[in-house]
């Protein structure tokens, strides 16, 4: 038959080129039953792909951008990690962009990647992200995989952890250390993620009996120093004996409040957060974290993109939770 | 005389049009007197330039690449930090690229960039990178700043810390907290941040009549599991009764060494480390550190990159050196 191209095994097999080159790249367009005849009679044939050709149709830049909302948060930089080594992999390039949870960057840029410059996204949405209709609009044009902070009313692929059972187990933790008057660190309140925890808190709680107390909840502002004045505030007059806090920018600044204020940890008030802090160990005392499988997150995500990308199955609208865990330590004891 | 343009200014003063634009741009191409007599003619025929014309002229992604070992890094993190603040201001993007301290990746990702992604770049260079050819290649093509790890060969705008005078000064702290058997970790031996960090201890304990023992030297390995146990093994052979650390990476090893050993910080050693991390008051107990001014050096490193993108004047081989300060706490008292 000579030189073997997809337009002869189209022609032996009665399908279409187009058919036959999506069946080669185990496009989920294409029945399982014509994949097999296509991929058998390959086989059969020696066929060969044309590497230039191949190169002409698959993605340019072999570059993928990585939007989050900072960089300086143990979370992001360790999913960063597990993203990085599927793209190594892949020999792909990761951008990252910083949002600092102004929805308004975030929109701005995602608008300049759509001209050819990255080959996908993944992304965790900036805190203040209200509206989604530049997402519905985006995931039309561009493979986008949403990690950790996503949207709960968008068909898409989410890769996420198990918010609200992880702040749940965190609340009774603190209730069988012997703790009755549990502040909460509110954030991300625009974001399901953010809710979820919430309301693991608030139903570990009522499953234990404790009355939920608005006092007792103090909600993160972007600003240092005042989140700093509102917790000294909430431990001196509302006297907490524990604490969760939902994210790791403000269990230090309960760390510092304790000191200043001569407050022991965890003689009179334990603390628990939501971290990856390579220091919790080395804290004074080590701080118990609810620990998130960062690295796992990114990976799974950027295993997700790259299916996308090579036009393999993938369920569109898949949300996979990996689960978090509990590690206690000296703060909580 | 109607409508003034830059042809009609050039009539006027008998320039070329070029050398008025250049002028109005403040470009160092055109002397000082030239310039002073297109401004004054521009201003006292009410020349406004045209902004369509402008942005043409200008550069067109609106994008600048930051290009650094790692964002898992407290000094980095809040380089990137200053380096948005100033792109913000001029509405530019910034775009993260982590090399992993890996010569390929960086030279790879540059390449890329010079099809007209980003409209300059600030690197800081993987501590791998011993050929500077792709780099003296690259100042030709595209605006670039070097900040903290740079090339002493390399004619180009570097912006840095004091690094010998610092690691000379954390030296002699220890000495004068009554340390004799003081030991170094060496990180980024390659390059000349380090080996002025180096010669600092080296003087420092010279100038104090203490031998130099190369037994009390680690040098820092990309492998957390082979440092720890260098660190350890460090500890029990050799009792340092104190430690300087060149990078974070490694005194929060030392840090957890102690911990394992019971060895009392600062009671049977003290320790210090070049580090900005956020979390050195509150480690058990509070690091002292050598503090960079990160988040100037990124700031100082973007406002050149600006003036080169618009034409301004800056020195093309100007060193600019920003001071570190010893931060004394409990780990050195």
């Amino acid at each position: 038959m000579g030189y073997i191209n997809i337009k002869k095994l189209a022609e032996e097999l009665n399908l279409s080129p187009a058919s036959v080159s999506r069946a080669l790249n185990d496009s989920h367009e294409i029945s399982k039953e014509t994949k097999e005849r296509v991929w058998e009679l390959a086989k059969k044939l020696n066929y060969e792909p044309n590497p230039s050709a191949s190169n002409l149709r698959s993605h340019k830049s072999k570059t993928i951008a990585v939007i989050i909302p900072q960089v300086a948060n143990s979370f992001f930089s360790l999913a960063i990690n597990g993203i990085e080594k599927i793209a190594r992999q892949r020999d792909y390039h990761v951008l990252i962009y910083q949002t600092h949870d102004n929805s308004d960057m975030e929109i701005a840029f995602i608008n300049r990647l759509l001209n050819g410059r990255v080959d996908g996204i993944l992304i965790s949405i900036s805190s203040s992200t209200i509206d989604n209709t530049p997402f519905t609009e985006l995931i039309k044009n561009i493979p986008i995989v949403f990690f950790d902070r996503m949207y709960d009313e968008i068909d898409a692929v989410n890769i996420t952890t198990d918010d609200y059972e992880s702040s749940y187990q965190a609340t009774q933790h603190l209730i069988e250390a012997g703790c009755q008057r549990i502040a909460y660190l509110f954030a991300l309140n625009n974001l399901i993620t953010g809710k979820r925890r919430m309301a693991g808190y608030v139903n570990a709680l009522k499953d234990n009996n404790i009355l939920y107390d608005e006092q007792l909840i103090i909600t993160h502002i972007e600003n240092e120093d005042e989140d700093y004045a509102n917790i000294k505030n909430l431990l001196t007059s509302e006297k907490p004996d524990g604490i969760i806090s939902s994210i790791e920018e403000m269990a230090l600044p309960c760390y510092s409040a304790c000191k200043q204020l001569n407050i022991n940890i965890p003689g009179d008030i334990k603390i628990i957060s939501f971290s990856n802090l390579k220091t919790a160990q080395l804290l004074d005392p080590p701080l118990s974290t609810v620990t998130q499988p960062a690295a796992e997150i990114g990976q799974k995500a950027a295993e997700i993109l790259f299916k996308m990308l090579d036009k393999k199955h993938f369920e569109p609208k898949e949300t996979i939770v990996l689960r978090s865990t509990i590690i206690p330590r000296e703060s909580t004891r």
